[in-house]
């Protein structure tokens, strides 16, 4: 096989002459891909994989190409192929799509050969047209045709010569050409081209599928201890279980719990993160471990193993799954601090260094140290932590500040486990630099934490939503909408009231495929600690017991958003996102759509919390394909109200208290031809 | 030195912790790069490099990063480096750059590392100010220096021990620290940083520094054999000498000449491309070779070796270089053909296939087969050739169709030449699909022929330029615009006289700061084949004598724009283009600038040749640095008039036929505050 130009040759080295391939096409560009290989693409089960390239080479010659696709490590013989299609000659690109079945880790490649066959066709064709004579072009053929009977098997190699008897038999070159240019010679000769010197496109590029919960999910985030029903006291696995029917007639499928595991004493925080704990304050439950246990262990209060995996399971037959916070931090009273002192950094006065982020201090937490004398000891215990709760039932976790901790070790530990779990998915809450939010994305981690939480006006939301959408983080990274979180209760929420609880539950659904919300928020609770984005009297360092259908709820609305998402597959993507014109500056119109436009859906929500407004939107006939004069069905689906519009810009009234977004689906009325038979 | 994220692990395999770096840092998305690093960067000698990446680590560490440079395979030893500069601490971008003095080939890369005295320094000040004990911190500080004084020589290593001394003399922390959060400390410590654990980027990025001629320069293109003043008469290197001051005169830099060799006589094609020649035709010079010789001779009716070195001399000491055609192809009777039949290919009949493009056809050509039995002694008797007229004085090879020859030949001829000759410039001719054109532009030619010569409308311009100069391809591709070629006599000007021809030349010289145009076009030349656009009557095909001061010609149009673009170095350059708005659709206006903005040169041209056009232009106050209220002075080139200018929008009355362009300088007026004394 030849090497592609690209691979060759060394940018600092004189050219050996004898290290160069013979007759190499080039095959550049190729897309998707993410950082030229080095990162995995991310698509999930069920998916397609279209890949693009640009392949061409020197002088006139017909070329062919496959798109080449096998699972990671599979050899030579795991290959798959595809033909791939020119879809456009002056820009020589070619396409090739090859559906997606399993989880796992792949591996795809291009090769592309000179098609002499075609070439040939291609040339005796235009000369025959021209007058001139074509005897010598026959022989020529005639060559390349035996050349194909020598490769091919069974009935294509007698087909083969059939021809070329008819061919020698036949000494009359106008009845010879059309034997050989018919389409049934073309077929049976491109199955048999001679590929020895076809050039291999100098990358094989890394694919990753995911689970399909990867890229639609709804996720509801508690605290197991806020559960209960007693003030003061824990709550238990036996509460959240008794919870997950509310949740899951909700429409959520991903439940999320905050670490589980012993708290430590040591420097226990106290109410709204006072330095000195009262004597019966729970402490964070990020302040981990304690005299009952680490990473590995369940704070006793909640329950025992078995009333955890009861939990998971439980959940799982509701059709719901369990994702687990991964906080790699210690309590001064983790075991590990005993057990493994050389996991830490130790100070000149020999005590351990706790968190900090000067002034701030982190009294309560000690980190670990990733790059220590027996560092993979401590790296192999963490990736031992992720199969134990894999083992008791958890398919997901949430890594809590992933940023902080070194790359390398989530890119190892993360295909370490999917290796064996393709299932298991990791979110990143890299709340952090976009080059460092984006690299955890690219090294594994299945979905991230994003800005959306801070993008409020419609100018932020669009540049945001594009940026992911259209540029190259759509091949690698899924964000996941969160509207809040215990850290995070955004000023939009402090002060819109309801609607904007409203509005930013419509916006994370219909925008992002996977969005969550952290529990309080479908009650609306925007109680702040002033001039803060941080929940007053915050269930991180005490107990709470909330009146789950406290007035002024809005569970019913995010039931209906959670049935409006897995009713219309438009939803179940990301990348399909577009924005689209309308008049208004508080109000946003974006939508997506099926491939086939069998499904259709637009989005008109507001952004502003307070006032009324009356909104022209324009409704894109052209990506939908609907000419201008054609009817088209318009079902609102929050209210179920329905229209039949013609044309492309319509009106439409928004509320903030009411309806503060309409979600349109657009059904096509086909015209019918009453000239042709009834079917 | 550890290695990038970037470099690890190979996307197929699982990960073998052993493998990983400790502490790695990322560095990534360095520009500018071509393909990822697979081809060079061109910058001319004089330019300077500047590189940005993006840099960061987990954590908070404060990091530096070096960019470093050196010759193409100079070894460890060869490193030049430079500090790299924290431009935007959101987006870890990172900023360094060289100044580039020599032509050659050149690597660079990327070195970062953890600047522990600055993170030290930051977490031990915020301390401080927050009235927090550094007791310990001051410890941890005092260890770092001690390691920095073992790095240290000389006067550092003395300074180092003193403030150590000093240190541990004064007991008392409140005179310690301001010891240590110094200045002047922090300089030292700076110069002598723990790079032990710094982190290479993982690619080492090729780099060409070309001739200034490369990126400034105006080409003239002529016939030699055209140059003389006796019809039917081969005009000869004397009279092409006796040309040289009116083609300096009008300001060009490189002569450029059509090939000078044998022609060959088997199949000579007549006037206008015609099958039979006439007796005293003398054959296209694209058919190369004959009983006279081949590529290493010249036609003897031009003159002898030693007159075509008599007349490269004579341009040189003029300033202008010259540039011969490279088209490798031969004549029938080309000595090749004799001597090595295993460079061509046959077909069934014995004969050599001659070159075609079916149905058109080319008897008085065949070409070469670069893949054949002995490719590599064609290879190299084809890079003797290039030698051989190196060595008598050609600096610059035009190279005809080159996108029906192999790309790694190219690759490899360039190279090899340019390693030994770094100032000699190759110019493509891909006159093909806008892949091919740019990777032949990525292997190794200096510069390219673009689609310059078709795009006549304001959008057309205003889109092919903005690609050419804001995105990738303007790290690697050197346009050089032709208003015309012997084979291209576009319709625009054969329809729009002398006005187009004005424009065409106004255009190419202020749109890139390479630019070409061949003989005939100063005189207005439009006489074309109808419906086709080539010359009629093609010296390509006959003698050809000019009446090179014939009436209406643009010989002083055309002077004056070359001492325009020499006298301002905005021109110099072609990727500081930016095109600005103005009220008209016949009209374009853009401008380039220098980077210190004290050179600015703005450009209202018309795009229709026929109607005169008044056009309001914004003026791009920002780029420029002049405030709104600020009076600027605006000359216009062209017509020597002068105009003080205030504000953002002024208005021009552009005429084809007499002006159909004006070249503004503009000269801000800086004012003068009185109230400082003078100086």
């Amino acid at each position: 096989m030849n090497k592609c130009v690209r691979s060759m040759p060394e940018p600092g080295a004189s050219i050996d002459l004898s290290s160069l391939s013979s007759q190499p096409i080039i095959v550049e560009a190729v897309r998707p891909q993410v950082d030229d290989g080095r990162f995995a693409v991310k698509r999930a089960a069920g998916d397609s994989l279209r890949v693009e390239a640009t392949i061409f080479a020197e002088g006139h010659d017909a070329l062919a190409a496959v798109l080449k696709l096998r699972p990671a490590g599979a050899g030579d013989d795991g290959w798959r192929e595809v033909p791939m299609v020119l879809v456009n000659h002056g820009l020589a690109l070619w396409r090739g799509e090859m559906a997606l079945e399993d989880m796992g880790r792949y591996e795809y490649t291009i090769e592309a050969w000179r098609d002499a066959w075609t070439s040939w066709v291609n040339e005796v064709s235009k000369k025959h047209e021209a007058g001139q004579d074509v005897e010598l072009e026959l022989a020529e053929g005639r060559a390349l045709a035996q050349r194909a009977m020598a490769l091919s098997h069974g009935d294509d190699s007698q087909y083969l010569k059939t021809v070329l008897k008819g061919f020698d038999t036949d000494r009359e070159s106008a009845a010879r050409l059309p034997l050989m240019v018919s389409e049934d010679l073309a077929a049976v000769m491109a199955r048999w081209p001679d590929r020895s010197e076809a050039t291999a496109y100098d990358r094989i590029l890394p694919l990753q599928v995911e689970p399909p919960r990867a890229r639609f999910a709804a996720w509801y985030e508690m605290f197991p201890r806020s559960q209960g029903t007693e003030p003061g006291r824990w709550g238990t696995f036996e509460d959240c279980i008794r919870r997950l029917p509310e949740v899951r007639a909700m429409g959520f499928d991903v439940l999320y719990f905050v670490p589980i595991h012993p708290i430590g004493v040591t420097h226990r925080k106290g109410r709204n993160n006072s330095l000195m704990a009262g004597r019966d304050d729970p402490g964070s439950p990020y302040a981990i471990g304690g005299a009952e246990g680490g990473h590995m262990a369940i704070h006793p209060d909640l329950g025992t193993l078995e009333d955890f995996e009861r939990l998971v399971r439980t959940a799982n037959h509701m059709g719901m799954e369990v994702a687990l916070d991964l906080a790699i931090q210690c309590s001064p009273d983790h075991p590990w601090v005993r057990d493994h002192p050389d996991w830490f950094t130790f100070r000149p006065d020999g005590t351990i260094k706790y968190a900090e982020n000067p002034p701030k201090k982190y009294q309560d937490i000690v980190n670990v140290e990733f790059f220590g004398p027996h560092q993979y000891d401590l790296w192999r215990e963490l990736r031992d932590t992720l199969e134990f709760w894999i083992g008791h039932g958890v398919t997901i976790f949430r890594v809590d500040n992933p940023h902080t901790k070194p790359v390398p070790f989530w890119e190892w530990v993360i295909r370490d486990i999917k290796d064996r779990h393709p299932y298991v998915q990791f979110l990143s809450e890299a709340f952090t630099r976009p080059p460092m939010m984006k690299m955890l994305a690219k090294i594994g981690f299945t979905q991230s934490y994003s800005y959306f939480t801070w993008r409020n006006s419609k100018q932020e939301i669009t540049e945001y939503l594009t940026e992911l959408t259209q540029t190259e983080c759509v091949e690698y990274m899924l964000p996941n909408f969160f509207t809040n979180t215990p850290d995070i209760l955004p000023e939009y929420l402090q002060r819109g009231g309801r609607p904007a609880f409203m509005i930013r539950a419509i916006l994370a659904a219909t925008l992002s495929s996977v969005y969550g919300i952290y529990n309080g928020f479908e009650l609306c609770e925007n109680d702040a600690i002033p001039g803060k984005e941080e929940y007053n009297n915050s269930e991180k360092y005490q107990f709470k017991v909330w009146d789950w259908d406290r007035p002024g709820h809005i569970k019913d609305l995010i039931a209906a958003l959670n049935h409006i998402r897995v009713d219309n597959p438009a939803l179940w993507r990301f990348d399909t996102l577009r924005f689209y014109d309308c008049d208004n500056d508080d109000v946003i119109f974006y939508g997506k759509m099926t491939e086939a436009r069998d499904n259709i859906i637009l989005v008109a929500c507001m952004t502003n919390p307070f006032d009324p407004a009356h909104v022209w939107m324009e409704f894109p006939l052209e990506a939908m394909g609907i000419p201008e004069d054609q009817a088209f069905e318009v079902d609102e689906l929050l209210s179920g109200e329905r229209h039949l519009w013609t044309g492309r810009w319509h009106h439409y009234y928004l509320d903030p208290a009411e309806n503060p977004a309409a979600i349109f689906r657009v059904i096509p009325w086909r015209p019918v031809d009453y000239h042709a038979p009834c079917l």
